[in-house]
């Protein structure tokens, strides 16, 4: 397992120079705190704490927590490394300055948490967790609650999981059969299971709050019939510390693929005290900010992989000796060439870079709207922001995922055989990287809310935004303009206004299917999010690529990192972008294809 | 973990309908016995021992092998269910009827093996590595060495490995170290470290036999300068059986991410006695017997990743129930309707079903020509059967394991959460079946043997022979043929045309790509690869297809097997196939896009 080098420079490049993040910050409550120094400081400090916390307990990590009577041992040094993050502020980065937060812009979280994951991907949920309960509180919390639990959560004193999935329903949520009963003092006991609790059960903190969503007596069936509820693992004493311990036991923890540092657990709930969380049965509404924040966390979990794999593959690559590169040999001194000069280990390890930088830049891209959307400074700016994160986040968490299992795959194959034995690390980071694609709602869900909820039923407003956004920028690169006098930004510039323009016609074909068989939709629906994934990608390599170039045409900048941002945004134009074509085929391909087998054939002959 | 069922039905329309094995069977020794009848009894008791007796054991096998000093115990069950295979005479299906085996041709091995596979990977590879040893000494073992050692693998007293890989080099294995010297006797002394030694030590035999490949002292440097050796874990006493122990000893096994019910040992060789194999430094020569046999056997665990997976997924997706059909409530009485009727579960069965059924039937049209290779009845029948085999061998190892690695994570999507929990037993198919890309040489080392040796160094004759073969098949399906008024098949047989031609125009390109730039073949080599696998399995699909038209027609076979096939067809043409194209269109991009970035750059920025 490599030592892990944190992508500073590239988050600097991403959020000084592509995104202009600084004009966006104008707009967001605490933004004018984020300058560019204050950043740089922040992502260096970031950095130091997961290469050199973090990193080093990743691969020891992986021999898992234990569970013993209900109480979770996390594994060697991770209660420590959680200890110091705490200390030093880091769970209060982006909270509220009243709740003891330092109120900095959910872009910059996001950021570091990607640096996190990469790190030390089961070690990083912890704290990811209890962003997820924060943001729910932040929005459903009186304000009782959000002192009672709001300001531990900030200081980190305390940790938040999110408590949906049961043993016969995941994405179905109306099928839930935990139920909550009013107790005479305003509170409810609340009895049922809950399985799949990431975070469910540790020893990093003295309580954990966990958010709830059951169903109270008198709630109508089906997913309108969801509640929200605190219910704290020990409840809140008097002076605000832990006091008595609540109905809320850890029955036992899953044994996964990855992982294996973050306990997954089954929880309990036996008569537990719980507080309602917001209105009652309108607990689903106010999990969707956290299912935002929470998609966005996850599909930077994909480039954390690609990152973490990449950095592993690359420095193998560069150091293994094989065969004598048919182009002529290129170590004399050596009795074979590395084979970071073979074109094949070349395409797998620019295929990594291509995901985890592309996929930085789309999830950086789409927190801007994150910022605004959680502390915009009027009420039409998050409305706004709310719409466009909406739009992007099943793109996100369904794209990058995915690729960060390509991305970590690869990094096994570079080893070749050595990559398939655990010593070496690159197979922790491929079966680690496999969850990304099944928790916080599969591919398959993720794909199913863009073209239903976020194309269809949004009658194409955001697709036309986002593509209109593409055509303003790929103008800058008319032949007759100053940019578009560089014939590769030209170019580039036309292909991403090509994909933008088969988008639309791409939605409009799923509205005209759905008309004739709603079995169309659903059948097109992962190669339509892979589309929009591909084209997202190319408009932000095609962004990159022209501040690259423009700085290199100014002497500014780093000169070997921004010739590297336009050899990898080459590569991913030629040899990663003919996929989106294909999927633009494979949708377009009969329904009857997908549907006309009979049930009954799919039993094995 | 389901149930395995064997795809007896499959095996026998691929042999007797879709590939008519009984005509071939002709011209190969030992293919008189192999009679429709006596083919559907062997592969009906092969489908009974791997369900009953592998099967049961699979999931409890991946608690893995202990190693004790040197002594590894497989996974309880393991050993007694190898002594219940021997004890029915399975490991002396193809062997020679002289040594007391029953001669059977090697494409029913082949069949037989899948299914051993599929019900067991980590057991099944233990028989499987005797296989290769097998081999190895038909083809180059003197007549007492066949008679110390070849009878005892063909009963499966003793179990056989082939020892290549050194720490420092795997495929580059010109820069390998073990060394023999020779000995007064006239046997040698080896000494040296082998690692990734599969069934390298374990309980199930008595002895186990090594083929390992070494230097001797005055040997040319590079792969020109290995010798094979045959080093038995006992040596062979007076009265043939195994008798005082050599110096070969286990240091350790690995800890793999799967297979783990196979033991992969590290081998100390310290002064072992060896006997050499063949002529003296032309080992590498005579392993490529060997490597035939087991790339064949490895691609067809791809198709048994995905068969084993699809069982299990489509098992889960009739059962689970989630969500309501967007077109149409299908289980008004349940909660919810079965998963398996939602068009993106469907998607996943569809893809993984098409790989296994795909796949296999790549893997028994090649191994037609395995039986002429190892037993056709006249030289030039051999020599001709090499050269095809030797074609059909990289794409089919390259290409389906690819895909098994594919249709396995399927299978843990279609699961959701559960997919990543062990105890469901989909996330061990998935960790097993991504050795199959790795081990018998990587898919990009399968990608340059086609594309440099069987392609370019060949002159495309193999190519034209394989397209050849295609056009002849195309061509009854014109309109005004008998066969061509079914619509369908003439859209086939019209695709798969077209296919082989761009095939051969695309191997055209690689050649013209070579003369300008070397890197050009190694940059287009995997795509290349690829875009063979899908033509290749498009093929087969056509093929496939013509037949169950015909017997629906005629009235003949079962209705509901044919209709399946049918529309399983259809899904690959339609949904699968667009990915031919992209590959195409990758490979044509310029080389500069790979090979044109420093190597200094991939340092992680």
């Amino acid at each position: 397992m490599p030592n892990y080098k944190a992508p500073v420079k590239d988050l600097l490049f991403l959020f000084n120079d592509v995104m202009d993040m600084q004009s966006k910050f104008k707009d967001v409550e605490g933004g004018a705190e984020a300058t560019p120094d204050m950043l740089e400081a922040i992502f260096t400090e970031a950095a130091k704490f997961s290469e050199n916390e973090l990193a080093p307990i990743y691969q020891s990590g992986d021999e898992g927590c234990t569970w013993d009577d209900g109480v979770v041992t996390t594994p060697k040094g991770f209660k420590e490394a959680y200890a110091k993050f705490i200390e030093a502020g880091w769970t209060g980065l982006t909270g509220s300055t009243e709740l003891g937060g330092q109120g900095l812009p959910s872009s910059i979280g996001v950021a570091i948490n990607e640096m996190l994951t990469t790190a030390n991907w089961g070690w990083a949920m912890y704290p990811g967790l209890s962003e997820g309960a924060v943001a729910t509180l932040e929005t459903s919390g009186s304000d009782q609650q959000k002192q009672d639990y709001l300001s531990k959560l900030i200081s980190g004193v305390w940790s938040g999981t999110m408590c949906l999935t049961e043993p016969h329903c995941g994405t179905d949520l109306g099928q839930m059969k935990t139920k909550a009963t009013p107790n005479e003092d305003g509170s409810y006991a609340v009895n049922g299971t809950k399985i799949f609790i990431s975070a469910g059960e540790h020893d990093l903190t003295e309580n954990i709050v966990h958010i709830v969503l059951a169903k109270l007596p008198d709630a109508p069936s089906g997913t309108k019939g969801l509640s929200l509820f605190i219910i704290p693992k020990f409840l809140v004493a008097e002076d605000g510390s832990a006091g008595e311990r609540n109905g809320v036991r850890c029955g036992s923890i899953e044994h996964k693929m990855g992982i294996h540092g973050n306990a997954t657990a089954e929880l309990n709930f036996d008569n537990a005290k719980a507080f309602l969380l917001g209105e009652p049965n309108n607990g689903l509404n106010a999990m969707f900010t956290y299912m935002n924040v929470a998609r966005i966390g996850t599909a930077s979990q994909g480039a954390a992989a690609a990152e973490r794999s990449y950095q592993g593959a690359s420095e193998y690559a560069r150091e293994r000796l094989a065969m004598r590169s048919i182009s002529g040999v290129k170590n004399p001194e050596g009795p074979a060439d590395a084979i970071v000069e073979h074109p094949d280990v070349r395409r797998m390890l620019l295929t990594q870079r291509v995901i985890a930088e592309g996929g930085r830049a789309m999830v950086t891209y789409a927190s801007q709207f994150a910022d605004l959307y959680r502390a915009g400074k009027t009420p039409e700016v998050r409305e706004a922001a709310d719409a466009r994160l909406g739009f992007c986040t099943p793109i996100l968490k369904g794209f990058i995922t995915e690729l960060g299992v390509e991305a970590a795959n690869h990094g096994v194959q570079v080893f070749g055989g050595h990559g398939y034995i655990q010593e070496w690390g690159m197979e922790q980071i491929l079966r680690d990287s496999r969850i990304a694609t099944l928790y916080e709602g599969t591919t398959g869900i993720q794909a199913l809310d863009l073209v239903g909820r976020k194309v269809l039923m949004d009658k194409f407003k955001q697709l036309n935004i986002f593509t209109g956004e593409i055509f303003k920028f790929a103008k800058q690169y008319l032949p007759w303009k100053a940019a578009g006098k560089n014939k590769a930004m030209r170019k580039q510039a036309w292909t991403v206004t090509k994909l933008a323009i088969k988008w639309r016609i791409m939605g409009y074909r799923l509205a005209m299917g759905a008309k004739r068989n709603p079995d169309s939709v659903g059948a097109a629906s992962v190669d339509f999010l892979m589309f929009s994934g591909y084209t997202f990608m190319a408009f932000m390599w095609a962004q990159m690529s022209g501040v690259a170039t423009a700085q290199l045409a100014a002497g500014e900048g780093d000169a070997e990192f921004l010739q590297a941002k336009l050899h990898t945004a080459e590569f991913f134009f030629q040899r990663i972008l003919p996929r989106a074509e294909m999927h633009a085929k494979t949708m377009g391909a009969n329904t009857e294809s997908v549907m006309a087998m009979p049930t009954s054939y799919f039993d094995a002959s």
